[in-house]
């Protein structure tokens, strides 16, 4: 399996929950991995910095433009950030497990 | 160096600590970074969500089979997850301080 | 545009905020991200841990040569962890912003 680890940020758990569930649920992330982060970024000219949570999506190259469509759809933000790095290396255990999950493609 | 950021996760800090020390002390990995998720995944037909402890280990490519052994043989779930993202940029001086650490194999 | 994730750590939030926002004033990343780990590493011989912040820069391929030399120029560390992960996807909407925040190269 081509895997990814896709990341996206929201302003709280609440929002993240429900980016994680619908992703696990609808079987286009085999686990979703949330954690607090503080954010710089320039807004409307000057330097802002707020408290964000970061997701990271475990999935497949096949399924990240599904994945991504879905965040889009769901996504508090009008501009969300969601990018993906590549994994190159996985125990074989896990990435059974991995298939196991999310399988090749969407539930129908 | 060929340089891989190999992560997995457990469920304390406890746990955590003895597969970081563990890999630091064989050479396996230069450093250890740990931090405080909350894991969302499929568990036997239900969506559970927990809090997990996750590991940055950073190693050499070389070293990636004999560090995944390590952590399978001390790792506390039966079926963990472990895998690699690719560095492809590194200060030269960051990159000698990792060939200090880590050689280019284990401890004897 | 070909992006990075870049990573490096320091000891404290302060610390952590002075890098933050010098590289997005210079426009050498759209956005830092800022986390609270425990490092695990070798120092003088024997295995140390300590409370680090790791800081996560969102930027370009183009602009690494230019944020490395800043991150060095301004780190509290005399040799820091500096080192960049590849981003082999993004929503188009998040790429144009990125492009936006930092175009192709440093604030003149």
């Amino acid at each position: 399996m081509d895997m990814l680890a896709v990341f996206t940020t929201v302003s709280s758990n609440d929002e993240a929950e429900v980016l994680a569930r619908a992703a696990v649920e609808r079987r286009l992330a085999a686990c979703v991995q949330v954690e607090a982060i503080q954010s710089t970024y320039r807004w409307q000219g000057a330097i802002a910095s707020e408290p964000e949570v970061r997701l990271m999506f475990k999935t497949s190259r096949a399924l990240y433009p599904a994945l991504e469509a879905t965040l889009k759809s769901l996504h508090p933000y009008a501009v969300p950030a969601i990018f993906a790095l590549p994994v190159v290396e996985a125990s074989a255990e896990y990435e059974a497990w991995m298939e196991d999950a999310i399988g090749t493609g969407p539930a129908e």
